[in-house]
């Protein structure tokens, strides 16, 4: 049998954009994908179990495992650590699931440096399209108000270079649909077509 | 308006594969996709019409089209030519249609010569993994025949280097759907959405 290893997605974006909706909504749809779990030195609240909502560590067992690099990405927030084990997501790959990261932009630059051979997804506003479409109209705004969103603008469309895709969430199932979309193109990608099938043709001559 | 270019797809593989009835269901439902009139130099039959089966030229026509590098990719066959006009292409990538071109894995190389910018899939039939599978299990046919069914499958394999996607022909309905998520994936690629966003941008600032 060939295994076919999963795909590491990250789902990023400015805040407030929709990720947590599309991810949740793109979930119920898509069973075969894994959320990973993170991992955090917060107290479980009740009804928390660990390993299904959280990995549960000690502040030293955290700061041990960053300093180990096992960790993919990690962020401190109101006293305690938040982050993404790099066993837990690399075993689910292995396993030949994909696994699915909903995070945040400064997170998902992390990721982009400890695993980049993830796919990267950058969930832009539509607010943003209308935004371009106002730009290159003859504004009737204020030019110091057209000014500030061209600069918000410019500072999103500088962290979309570090992603493989953009997607534009003006309506959540359209938006869930490219993901989809997305997911599925990749496994068709013939870099990872090819290396199965060379793979299974050296097993057999050898 | 940003106006988004459109992509040209090239859909190939080896003979038989179902390439046709693929880009058939394919263009049933999407209406959006623009396929390719090739041009040629035989008579037109009952029924046809110059510009919608095919662009008909003559003979001297042609070769001039061919000596001014102005087709993507052409053949010869029983005396006449076959071929996809630059042209008519570009104008409609200009316009913001996609372009998709059915064709022969020949042609499809020269494609990739003359437009390395389209995306390249590539359909292989399930005899090829049903090949993998006996390939790697223990096989009950004769050592030749074994050997010549691994040699056909790597002159396919070295085939799938030129391409982008490799989409396995196992059911009609499924290949279609992956090839519509390559096609819908490949508009949120971040090369194509960046640039539309920084055009916007320069142009307001010019």
């Amino acid at each position: 049998m060939i295994e076919e290893k999963g795909i590491l997605f990250i789902l990023s974006g400015p805040s407030g954009v929709g990720k947590g909706t599309v991810r949740k909504s793109l979930f119920d749809k898509d069973t075969d994908l894994k959320y990973s779990i993170s991992m955090t030195t917060r107290p479980p609240r009740e009804g928390e179990v660990d390993g299904v909502d959280y990995f549960f560590k000690t502040k030293e067992e955290f700061e041990d495992m960053i300093e180990n690099n096992k960790m993919i990405e990690y962020a401190h927030y109101v006293g305690n650590y938040y982050g993404t084990p790099k066993d837990y997501v690399q075993k689910q790959l292995d396993n030949g699931n994909d696994v699915f990261l909903e995070i945040e932009v400064q997170g998902a630059l992390q990721v982009k440096e400890n695993f980049p051979e993830g796919v990267f997804v950058f969930l832009i506003p539509p607010s943003l399209e209308e935004l371009k479409d106002r730009i290159i109209s003859r504004g009737t705004e204020t030019e110091e108000k057209v000014r500030n969103r061209l600069a918000a603008a410019k500072e999103e469309i500088e962290m979309m270079d570090y992603y493989d895709y953009v997607v534009v969430n003006d309506q959540i199932d359209t938006a869930v649909q490219t993901v989809q979309s997305i997911v599925r193109s990749e496994h068709c990608k013939r870099e990872r077509v090819a290396i199965q099938y060379k793979k299974a043709l050296e097993r057999d001559e050898s």
